[in-house]
Protein backbone atom coordinates (compact mmCIF):
# COMPACT_ATOMS: atom_id res chain seq x y z
CA UNK A 1 0.00 0.00 0.00
CA UNK A 2 1.78 3.34 -0.84
CA UNK A 3 0.63 5.96 1.75
CA UNK A 4 0.11 9.69 0.53
CA UNK A 5 1.85 10.95 3.73
CA UNK A 6 4.92 9.75 5.47
CA UNK A 7 3.02 10.39 8.69
CA UNK A 8 0.18 8.47 7.89
CA UNK A 9 3.27 5.40 7.12
CA UNK A 10 4.69 6.20 10.14
CA UNK A 11 1.65 6.40 12.32
CA UNK A 12 0.04 3.00 10.57
CA UNK A 13 3.67 0.97 11.29
CA UNK A 14 3.70 1.60 15.10
CA UNK A 15 0.05 1.17 15.37
CA UNK A 16 0.47 -2.32 13.23
CA UNK A 17 2.82 -3.52 16.00
CA UNK A 18 0.23 -3.73 18.44
CA UNK A 19 -1.12 -7.73 18.65
CA UNK A 20 -3.98 -8.64 16.44
CA UNK A 21 -3.83 -4.98 14.78
CA UNK A 22 -2.80 -5.08 11.03
CA UNK A 23 -2.49 -2.63 8.49
CA UNK A 24 -5.24 -2.37 7.17
CA UNK A 25 -7.25 -1.73 11.08
CA UNK A 26 -4.48 0.54 11.74
CA UNK A 27 -5.10 3.01 8.60
CA UNK A 28 -8.76 3.17 9.57
CA UNK A 29 -7.28 3.84 12.85
CA UNK A 30 -5.30 6.65 11.66
CA UNK A 31 -8.11 8.04 9.14
CA UNK A 32 -10.36 8.13 11.95
CA UNK A 33 -7.67 10.39 14.30
CA UNK A 34 -7.18 12.52 11.33
CA UNK A 35 -11.17 13.56 11.28
CA UNK A 36 -11.44 13.60 14.67
CA UNK A 37 -10.96 16.10 17.18
CA UNK A 38 -6.80 17.26 17.76
CA UNK A 39 -7.61 16.75 21.24
CA UNK A 40 -8.73 13.30 21.27
CA UNK A 41 -5.47 12.30 19.88
CA UNK A 42 -3.50 13.93 22.35
CA UNK A 43 -5.63 12.56 25.14
CA UNK A 44 -5.09 9.10 24.00
CA UNK A 45 -1.20 9.70 23.43
CA UNK A 46 -1.20 11.39 26.99
CA UNK A 47 -2.87 8.58 28.45
CA UNK A 48 -0.05 5.50 27.04
CA UNK A 49 2.95 7.84 27.87
CA UNK A 50 1.59 8.01 31.28
CA UNK A 51 0.37 4.76 31.63
CA UNK A 52 4.32 3.72 30.58
CA UNK A 53 5.94 6.11 32.29
CA UNK A 54 3.94 6.20 35.91
CA UNK A 55 2.86 2.39 36.03
CA UNK A 56 3.95 0.70 39.33
CA UNK A 57 4.49 -3.05 40.11
CA UNK A 58 3.37 -4.27 43.99
CA UNK A 59 6.18 -4.92 45.65
CA UNK A 60 4.34 -7.68 47.89
CA UNK A 61 2.65 -9.48 44.51
CA UNK A 62 3.93 -8.12 41.39
CA UNK A 63 0.42 -7.27 40.00
CA UNK A 64 0.14 -3.72 38.28
CA UNK A 65 -0.35 -1.18 41.05
CA UNK A 66 -1.15 2.68 41.15
CA UNK A 67 1.37 2.43 44.09
CA UNK A 68 3.94 0.31 45.85
CA UNK A 69 1.57 -2.10 47.33
CA UNK A 70 -1.29 -3.16 45.44
CA UNK A 71 -4.85 -1.93 46.61
CA UNK A 72 -5.43 -5.85 47.04
CA UNK A 73 -1.97 -6.35 49.09
CA UNK A 74 -2.95 -2.93 51.44
CA UNK A 75 -6.63 -4.03 51.95
CA UNK A 76 -7.46 -5.22 55.88
CA UNK A 77 -10.39 -7.08 54.68
CA UNK A 78 -8.47 -9.95 52.59
CA UNK A 79 -7.52 -13.47 53.79
CA UNK A 80 -3.86 -13.52 54.15
CA UNK A 81 -4.50 -17.32 54.74
CA UNK A 82 -4.88 -17.81 51.46
CA UNK A 83 -2.44 -16.98 48.37
CA UNK A 84 -3.17 -17.55 44.81
CA UNK A 85 -0.66 -17.56 41.79
CA UNK A 86 -1.48 -16.42 38.69
CA UNK A 87 0.11 -16.21 35.78
CA UNK A 88 -0.45 -12.36 34.76
CA UNK A 89 -2.64 -9.23 35.41
CA UNK A 90 -5.32 -10.19 33.39
CA UNK A 91 -6.07 -13.41 35.42
CA UNK A 92 -5.98 -11.36 39.32
CA UNK A 93 -8.72 -9.17 37.38
CA UNK A 94 -10.79 -11.99 35.87
CA UNK A 95 -10.73 -13.44 39.35
CA UNK A 96 -12.16 -10.75 41.09
CA UNK A 97 -14.35 -10.44 39.05
CA UNK A 98 -16.17 -13.59 39.79
CA UNK A 99 -16.03 -12.26 43.35
CA UNK A 100 -15.57 -15.91 44.77
CA UNK A 101 -12.02 -15.07 46.01
CA UNK A 102 -11.22 -13.08 48.72
CA UNK A 103 -7.28 -14.01 49.38
CA UNK A 104 -4.35 -12.52 48.18
CA UNK A 105 -2.41 -13.26 44.87
CA UNK A 106 0.79 -13.38 43.57
CA UNK A 107 1.67 -12.62 40.26
CA UNK A 108 4.07 -14.78 38.03
CA UNK A 109 4.78 -12.65 34.96
CA UNK A 110 4.34 -15.69 32.95
CA UNK A 111 4.55 -19.17 32.79
CA UNK A 112 7.80 -21.50 32.09
CA UNK A 113 7.94 -22.01 28.45
CA UNK A 114 11.65 -23.55 27.30
CA UNK A 115 10.28 -23.15 23.51
CA UNK A 116 10.30 -18.97 24.62
CA UNK A 117 13.46 -18.86 26.23
CA UNK A 118 11.29 -18.76 29.40
CA UNK A 119 13.10 -20.50 32.20
CA UNK A 120 12.02 -20.20 36.09
CA UNK A 121 14.34 -17.31 36.78
CA UNK A 122 12.60 -15.08 34.36
CA UNK A 123 9.58 -15.34 36.47
CA UNK A 124 8.77 -13.88 40.24
CA UNK A 125 9.22 -17.61 41.73
CA UNK A 126 12.05 -16.80 43.81
CA UNK A 127 9.54 -13.78 45.68
CA UNK A 128 7.24 -15.81 46.11
CA UNK A 129 9.03 -18.84 47.87
CA UNK A 130 10.38 -15.96 50.27
CA UNK A 131 7.03 -14.95 51.02
CA UNK A 132 6.35 -18.31 52.35
CA UNK A 133 9.66 -18.73 54.02
CA UNK A 134 9.56 -15.77 56.50
CA UNK A 135 8.80 -16.70 59.72
CA UNK A 136 6.28 -14.43 60.25
CA UNK A 137 4.45 -15.63 56.87
CA UNK A 138 0.23 -16.72 57.89
CA UNK A 139 -0.32 -18.46 54.64
CA UNK A 140 -2.00 -21.50 55.27
CA UNK A 141 -2.92 -22.73 51.50
CA UNK A 142 -1.33 -22.01 47.96
CA UNK A 143 -4.14 -22.13 44.97
CA UNK A 144 -2.22 -22.67 41.59
CA UNK A 145 -5.01 -20.81 39.01
CA UNK A 146 -2.47 -21.14 35.90
CA UNK A 147 -3.80 -22.34 32.62
CA UNK A 148 -4.37 -25.79 31.67
CA UNK A 149 -1.84 -26.01 29.51
CA UNK A 150 1.86 -27.62 28.75
CA UNK A 151 3.36 -24.60 29.94
CA UNK A 152 0.68 -24.39 32.77
CA UNK A 153 1.23 -27.64 34.26
CA UNK A 154 5.29 -26.88 33.98
CA UNK A 155 5.04 -24.16 36.06
CA UNK A 156 2.57 -25.35 38.60
CA UNK A 157 4.80 -28.61 39.11
CA UNK A 158 7.48 -26.56 39.62
CA UNK A 159 6.43 -24.48 41.79
CA UNK A 160 4.57 -27.22 43.97
CA UNK A 161 7.99 -28.74 44.31
CA UNK A 162 9.88 -25.57 45.31
CA UNK A 163 7.09 -24.81 48.05
CA UNK A 164 5.73 -27.70 49.24
CA UNK A 165 7.56 -28.34 52.46
CA UNK A 166 6.82 -24.71 53.36
CA UNK A 167 3.15 -25.13 54.39
CA UNK A 168 -0.18 -26.91 54.87
CA UNK A 169 -1.50 -26.97 51.09
CA UNK A 170 -0.65 -26.66 47.71
CA UNK A 171 -3.94 -26.92 45.67
CA UNK A 172 -5.32 -26.46 42.09
CA UNK A 173 -8.38 -25.00 40.70
CA UNK A 174 -10.40 -27.75 39.38
CA UNK A 175 -10.77 -28.66 35.94
CA UNK A 176 -14.00 -29.99 34.71
CA UNK A 177 -16.82 -29.15 31.58
CA UNK A 178 -17.32 -25.69 31.49
CA UNK A 179 -20.69 -24.38 33.08
CA UNK A 180 -23.01 -23.97 30.92
CA UNK A 181 -21.32 -26.22 27.86
CA UNK A 182 -22.36 -28.90 26.50
CA UNK A 183 -20.84 -32.45 27.68
CA UNK A 184 -20.97 -33.65 23.94
CA UNK A 185 -18.88 -30.70 23.04
CA UNK A 186 -16.13 -31.37 25.78
CA UNK A 187 -12.93 -32.88 24.62
CA UNK A 188 -11.90 -36.24 25.68
CA UNK A 189 -9.36 -35.29 28.60
CA UNK A 190 -11.12 -32.25 30.55
CA UNK A 191 -14.28 -35.23 30.48
CA UNK A 192 -12.00 -37.90 32.12
CA UNK A 193 -10.76 -35.01 34.69
CA UNK A 194 -13.92 -33.79 35.52
CA UNK A 195 -14.73 -37.51 36.47
CA UNK A 196 -11.63 -38.04 38.50
CA UNK A 197 -12.44 -34.76 40.47
CA UNK A 198 -15.93 -35.50 40.63
CA UNK A 199 -17.34 -33.74 44.13
CA UNK A 200 -19.99 -34.72 46.35
CA UNK A 201 -23.63 -33.94 45.07
CA UNK A 202 -25.35 -30.86 46.58
CA UNK B 1 -14.98 -4.62 35.04
CA UNK B 2 -12.67 -3.17 38.03
CA UNK B 3 -8.93 -2.14 36.96
CA UNK B 4 -6.63 -2.35 38.96
CA UNK B 5 -4.87 0.77 38.65
CA UNK B 6 -6.40 4.50 37.35
CA UNK B 7 -3.54 4.40 34.67
CA UNK B 8 -4.74 1.07 33.46
CA UNK B 9 -8.74 2.15 33.17
CA UNK B 10 -7.30 5.78 31.93
CA UNK B 11 -5.49 4.36 28.81
CA UNK B 12 -8.17 1.49 28.41
CA UNK B 13 -10.94 4.36 28.17
CA UNK B 14 -9.07 6.34 25.53
CA UNK B 15 -8.01 3.53 23.79
CA UNK B 16 -11.82 1.98 23.35
CA UNK B 17 -12.73 5.47 21.97
CA UNK B 18 -11.34 4.26 18.97
CA UNK B 19 -14.01 2.68 16.31
CA UNK B 20 -13.98 -1.16 16.20
CA UNK B 21 -12.31 -1.30 19.80
CA UNK B 22 -14.10 -2.07 22.65
CA UNK B 23 -13.06 -2.27 26.51
CA UNK B 24 -11.84 -5.80 26.31
CA UNK B 25 -9.43 -5.70 23.14
CA UNK B 26 -8.15 -2.01 24.77
CA UNK B 27 -7.36 -3.88 27.66
CA UNK B 28 -5.60 -6.38 26.12
CA UNK B 29 -3.57 -3.39 24.27
CA UNK B 30 -2.94 -2.28 27.48
CA UNK B 31 -1.58 -5.14 28.87
CA UNK B 32 0.99 -5.59 25.91
CA UNK B 33 1.92 -2.30 25.95
CA UNK B 34 3.14 -2.42 30.09
CA UNK B 35 4.74 -5.57 29.15
CA UNK B 36 6.61 -4.16 25.68
CA UNK B 37 9.65 -1.93 25.93
CA UNK B 38 8.81 1.40 27.37
CA UNK B 39 10.81 2.89 24.04
CA UNK B 40 7.81 1.11 21.79
CA UNK B 41 5.06 2.87 23.74
CA UNK B 42 6.52 6.25 22.74
CA UNK B 43 7.21 6.19 19.49
CA UNK B 44 3.58 4.97 19.28
CA UNK B 45 2.56 8.22 21.20
CA UNK B 46 5.14 10.07 19.24
CA UNK B 47 3.84 8.97 16.13
CA UNK B 48 0.07 10.11 16.65
CA UNK B 49 1.36 12.98 18.29
CA UNK B 50 3.36 14.17 15.04
CA UNK B 51 0.64 12.52 13.04
CA UNK B 52 -2.27 14.51 14.37
CA UNK B 53 0.02 18.24 14.96
CA UNK B 54 1.70 17.99 11.07
CA UNK B 55 -0.71 16.56 9.05
CA UNK B 56 -2.08 18.76 6.08
CA UNK B 57 -4.54 18.55 3.32
CA UNK B 58 -3.60 19.74 0.25
CA UNK B 59 -4.75 22.85 -0.40
CA UNK B 60 -6.04 21.61 -4.25
CA UNK B 61 -7.81 18.89 -4.03
CA UNK B 62 -7.84 17.69 -0.33
CA UNK B 63 -6.10 14.63 -0.31
CA UNK B 64 -3.77 13.73 2.79
CA UNK B 65 -0.62 15.55 2.46
CA UNK B 66 3.08 16.18 4.15
CA UNK B 67 3.08 19.70 1.68
CA UNK B 68 1.15 22.14 0.60
CA UNK B 69 0.23 20.72 -2.56
CA UNK B 70 0.21 16.64 -2.71
CA UNK B 71 2.42 14.54 -4.27
CA UNK B 72 -0.22 13.79 -6.66
CA UNK B 73 -1.08 17.21 -7.72
CA UNK B 74 2.60 17.79 -8.11
CA UNK B 75 3.50 14.99 -10.48
CA UNK B 76 3.95 16.38 -13.85
CA UNK B 77 2.79 12.40 -15.23
CA UNK B 78 -0.30 12.44 -14.08
CA UNK B 79 -3.21 13.38 -16.82
CA UNK B 80 -4.57 16.89 -15.49
CA UNK B 81 -7.56 16.44 -18.36
CA UNK B 82 -8.98 14.18 -15.95
CA UNK B 83 -10.14 14.60 -12.09
CA UNK B 84 -11.71 11.77 -9.93
CA UNK B 85 -13.75 12.95 -7.04
CA UNK B 86 -13.70 10.69 -4.28
CA UNK B 87 -15.38 10.69 -0.64
CA UNK B 88 -12.34 10.55 1.57
CA UNK B 89 -8.12 9.97 1.53
CA UNK B 90 -9.04 6.28 1.81
CA UNK B 91 -10.35 6.26 -1.88
CA UNK B 92 -7.76 7.82 -3.09
CA UNK B 93 -5.14 5.28 -1.59
CA UNK B 94 -7.62 2.10 -2.50
CA UNK B 95 -7.72 3.59 -7.03
CA UNK B 96 -3.90 4.44 -6.91
CA UNK B 97 -3.99 0.56 -6.18
CA UNK B 98 -5.78 -0.69 -8.55
CA UNK B 99 -2.59 1.38 -11.18
CA UNK B 100 -5.38 2.17 -13.86
CA UNK B 101 -5.94 5.84 -13.40
CA UNK B 102 -3.52 8.70 -13.95
CA UNK B 103 -5.86 11.58 -13.53
CA UNK B 104 -5.86 13.98 -10.95
CA UNK B 105 -7.99 13.98 -7.32
CA UNK B 106 -10.90 15.64 -5.27
CA UNK B 107 -11.84 14.65 -2.03
CA UNK B 108 -14.89 15.42 -0.79
CA UNK B 109 -14.49 14.91 3.05
CA UNK B 110 -17.73 12.95 3.34
CA UNK B 111 -21.21 12.66 1.51
CA UNK B 112 -24.23 14.21 1.49
CA UNK B 113 -26.26 12.89 4.81
CA UNK B 114 -29.37 14.79 6.06
CA UNK B 115 -29.10 12.23 9.28
CA UNK B 116 -25.81 12.84 10.06
CA UNK B 117 -26.71 16.61 9.46
CA UNK B 118 -24.36 16.75 6.60
CA UNK B 119 -25.15 19.09 3.83
CA UNK B 120 -23.43 20.27 0.41
CA UNK B 121 -21.48 23.19 2.23
CA UNK B 122 -20.04 20.62 4.80
CA UNK B 123 -18.13 18.98 1.97
CA UNK B 124 -15.44 20.22 -0.38
CA UNK B 125 -17.73 20.47 -3.34
CA UNK B 126 -17.20 24.66 -3.51
CA UNK B 127 -13.31 24.08 -4.59
CA UNK B 128 -14.48 21.54 -7.09
CA UNK B 129 -16.78 23.68 -8.78
CA UNK B 130 -13.65 26.52 -8.53
CA UNK B 131 -11.81 24.02 -9.90
CA UNK B 132 -13.72 23.69 -12.99
CA UNK B 133 -14.76 27.40 -13.64
CA UNK B 134 -11.43 28.69 -13.72
CA UNK B 135 -10.86 30.18 -17.60
CA UNK B 136 -7.76 27.97 -17.59
CA UNK B 137 -8.90 24.49 -16.59
CA UNK B 138 -7.72 21.78 -18.55
CA UNK B 139 -10.35 19.56 -17.34
CA UNK B 140 -12.33 17.70 -20.02
CA UNK B 141 -14.04 14.89 -17.94
CA UNK B 142 -14.99 14.81 -13.99
CA UNK B 143 -15.34 10.68 -13.03
CA UNK B 144 -17.71 10.68 -9.24
CA UNK B 145 -16.32 7.59 -7.99
CA UNK B 146 -18.77 7.86 -4.94
CA UNK B 147 -19.81 4.33 -2.87
CA UNK B 148 -23.08 2.76 -4.80
CA UNK B 149 -25.15 3.98 -1.53
CA UNK B 150 -28.44 6.38 -1.24
CA UNK B 151 -25.84 9.39 0.00
CA UNK B 152 -22.77 8.11 -2.73
CA UNK B 153 -25.61 8.75 -5.11
CA UNK B 154 -27.54 11.51 -3.32
CA UNK B 155 -24.06 13.46 -3.60
CA UNK B 156 -23.27 12.25 -6.81
CA UNK B 157 -26.84 13.47 -8.30
CA UNK B 158 -26.20 17.17 -6.64
CA UNK B 159 -22.29 17.47 -7.92
CA UNK B 160 -23.73 16.38 -11.65
CA UNK B 161 -26.35 19.37 -11.43
CA UNK B 162 -23.79 22.01 -10.05
CA UNK B 163 -20.91 21.05 -12.49
CA UNK B 164 -22.73 19.32 -15.72
CA UNK B 165 -22.90 23.06 -17.64
CA UNK B 166 -18.76 23.73 -16.99
CA UNK B 167 -17.47 20.75 -18.81
CA UNK B 168 -17.37 18.13 -21.63
CA UNK B 169 -18.60 14.73 -19.57
CA UNK B 170 -19.26 13.72 -16.46
CA UNK B 171 -19.28 9.57 -15.82
CA UNK B 172 -20.08 7.13 -12.98
CA UNK B 173 -17.49 4.46 -12.48
CA UNK B 174 -19.61 0.78 -13.76
CA UNK B 175 -21.37 -0.66 -11.07
CA UNK B 176 -21.90 -4.67 -11.98
CA UNK B 177 -20.82 -7.53 -10.30
CA UNK B 178 -17.56 -8.06 -8.40
CA UNK B 179 -14.39 -9.81 -10.60
CA UNK B 180 -14.59 -13.30 -8.71
CA UNK B 181 -17.66 -12.78 -7.61
CA UNK B 182 -20.39 -16.01 -8.22
CA UNK B 183 -23.25 -14.90 -10.25
CA UNK B 184 -25.84 -16.76 -7.85
CA UNK B 185 -24.26 -14.43 -5.12
CA UNK B 186 -24.79 -11.05 -6.69
CA UNK B 187 -28.08 -8.81 -5.08
CA UNK B 188 -30.74 -8.34 -7.64
CA UNK B 189 -30.14 -4.84 -7.67
CA UNK B 190 -26.68 -5.05 -9.24
CA UNK B 191 -27.01 -7.76 -11.63
CA UNK B 192 -29.54 -5.53 -12.97
CA UNK B 193 -27.12 -2.50 -13.05
CA UNK B 194 -25.00 -5.01 -14.87
CA UNK B 195 -27.23 -5.69 -17.47
CA UNK B 196 -27.98 -2.21 -18.48
CA UNK B 197 -24.50 -0.66 -18.33
CA UNK B 198 -23.56 -4.34 -20.13
CA UNK B 199 -20.27 -3.43 -22.57
CA UNK B 200 -19.25 -5.02 -25.91
CA UNK B 201 -17.30 -8.25 -25.61
CA UNK B 202 -13.50 -8.47 -25.73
Amino acid sequence: MEYPSKLIENAVNQISKLPGIGKKTALRLVLHLIKDKEENTMALADALVTLRSKIKFCTTCHNISDEEVCSICRSPRRDRALLCVVEDAKDVMAIENTAQYNGVYHVLGGVISPMNGIGPTDLNIETLVARLSQGQTEIKEVILALSPTMEGDTTAFYINRRIKDLLLRVSVIARGVPVGGDLEYADEITLGRSIIGRTLFG
